[in-house]
């Protein structure tokens, strides 16, 4: 049998004996399937001999830079720092960091590695706020803490390993779904980065305008810069460029204007949290575009897998909003842009209420108008 | 008689001879005048020495760097690139341009200066496209030309002081205006600058802002950076602070979220051109605050002199948008901030339908949702 997976840069084959029809048939399949991975070939978060890979996304686009991490607190620290960054990549990373904190608390305490784990896990949960995923993630890590017996890591790997891999099959069942909600080929808006580099690959958002592209749908990819931190620009444009879909870098206040001209008929985002009525917390912006693609009657499409959903969280206003330096707003790469005395409020995210979201797309199928019933539905199709 | 004006960086002042006590009443006057101007203390564009000062606002808010400019045609290219900006401003500027060539043609062709002078006047008023004060000061200018016998710089230097002083005064009066219908104390977003950089002296929207929180009605004033020229975080910023008031600055993508949390009550913006629909032309993300602002049921004035509207214009639709480079987009201050081989849409302008404005106030007074009728009653009550 073929085992073939791809994590981080390197593609791992494994191969045993077959029949030469069936071989030849199994590697026609993955023929197959590199082409359509020739449109998502970066891993923003990957496993490698045994530690955790990272792509530096803060240096993008000037630099590809990977970082290794072999510590639990050290990737609480890169998800912190924003080394890696995007709801479902952040969760994976921490499913990573669970296991290396299992590791590091099985060498030193032995069989009492399940306590002197806590406080590693208390730090990857607390690394970001707003995105559930980290805390989903972490939780279903946990879940296999029970039955382990002996040195944790090999199961934990798995475990990590099957989060990651399921990531990616989210995204490209929800690319399926969603592109199947675009009717013909048209220009589409995206904000912050909800790609390759955001979740374990293809991504949720642009796994969707991938999906889309590839079926002949998309003229154009207007990508919202995304203040402060440039997601769109430094990463969506890139990642996109890379695959080759075309892309018009816009600033984020402009997206109203092309709506106001008919030149996009979707807006399509990913989503940090969804609480179990609807309201979808996302990057700064995102309640904008859901406004003003209401007010020309624009499509406006959430795409994110069902990790997102957090039935604990009754509302949007119960979403905790991560607000960020002021230096994110008064300095770029070290030169002022803004005077030194300045004050700046730094809201990373914000809340969409259920109301705006025309489309909200899972692996699980696809909603109109979320809400808490409706979510339910979703969860339990499973 | 006391002739105190204040152009540029300097105070002028002459004293003629008066009685005690009739000179003693002008100096309270000049006292009270000289505290009100503690709250404005910059002027873009002056006159000084026979030649056109500008502060160089692309160098703010690191360098208050201030030019000078000796011919019409440098003016015009002060224009383009934007060492000034703001709709009035760069009609008063354009105004003293027309100074500048007709001395240049005068002192070239003496009695034919009207012929010499045409080619000037054409690339002042193509320096930029959307506002339309340009337009309108370089035609109100050239009225005068008629009448001139002789050397014509002293007649036209008359005339675009005149300009320039009732800019300023139409300033004041849109400020105690537009204050008046600010209830009481709140928070407000204003978008881009339109400010004293962006007028004669004052400012518009900041006028407004200046009187209200002189009235005690300003908590806060929340700055949008504006992208991509961040004339909010390096220009507004920077004069609000100069004068004392409060400032928060804020990404544009900040300010649905700040409205969804009750935390504002008007967004004050200025205009580059109203046309006859009173459909408003305005710094690129006026739409999108005007669409939120609505949706949220939140004040939206705009804050423009008479000489922004243009009647010649039917709609919105017929206003000039101008593009700009695309570097403005992917470069900051030399750096990349996007792949090389994005592309990038860069209008910086928008238009807010009529229908959006909650109150347009200008010197003249101010109308609730403006309409070809209000904006001649406007225009006639002059």
């Amino acid at each position: 049998m073929l085992k073939c997976y791809k994590l981080g840069s390197k593609s791992h084959c494994t191969q045993n004996r077959h029949s030469g029809s069936l071989l030849n048939a199994i590697f026609k399949t993955k023929i197959k399937m590199r082409k359509r991975e020739e449109h998502d070939t970066i891993r923003a978060v990957s496993w490698e001999d045994g530690a955790v890979a990272m792509l530096d996304q803060r240096l993008l686009p000037a630099r590809e830079s990977y970082l290794r991490f072999e510590t639990a607190q050290a990737v609480a620290d890169a998800i912190r720092t924003m080394v890696v960054r995007g709801a479902p990549a952040i969760g994976i990373a921490a499913a990573y960091g669970v296991v290396l904190g299992a590791r590091e608390a099985y060498r030193r305490y032995g069989g009492d590695w399940r306590g002197a784990i806590a406080p590693l896990l208390v730090a990857l949960a607390d690394a970001r706020p707003t995105a559930i995923n980290l805390k989903w993630a972490i939780e279903r890590m946990t879940k296999r803490f029970e039955r382990i017996e002996g040195d944790p890591e090999g199961v934990l790997l798995q475990a990590a390993q099957a989060i990651h891999r399921e990531d990616i099959a989210a995204n490209q069942q929800m690319g399926k779904l969603g592109a199947g909600l675009i009717a013909r080929r048209v220009s589409v808006i995206t904000h912050c980065n909800a790609g390759s580099l955001a979740t374990g690959g293809y991504g949720t958002a642009l796994g969707v305008i991938r999906s889309a592209y590839a079926a002949g749908k998309i003229e154009m990819v207007y990508v919202c810069e995304t203040r402060p931190w440039l997601q769109g620009a430094r990463l969506t444009a890139w990642e996109l460029l890379r695959d080759g879909l075309p892309v018009t870098l816009i600033a984020d206040s402009a997206a109203a204007y092309l709506m106001s001209r008919d030149q996009v008929a979707w807006v399509i985002t990913g989503a940090d949290r969804i609480a179990a009525n609807g309201d979808v917390a996302n990057k700064i912006g995102t309640l904008t575009h859901a406004i003003t693609a209401r007010h020309y009657g624009i499509g406006f499409m959430v795409a994110a897998p069902t990790s997102t959903i957090d039935m604990a969280t009754p509302s949007g206003a119960d979403i905790p909003i991560e607000q960020r330096s002021s230096r994110e707003l008064l300095e770029y790469a070290g030169s002022a842009i803004a005077p030194d005395t300045a004050n700046a409020y730094n809201p990373v995210f914000d809340v969409t209420p259920a109301g705006l979201i025309a489309r909200l797309v899972t692996e699980r199928g696809s909603v109109e108008r979320p809400d808490e019933g409706k979510l339910r539905g979703l969860l339990g199709s499973g």
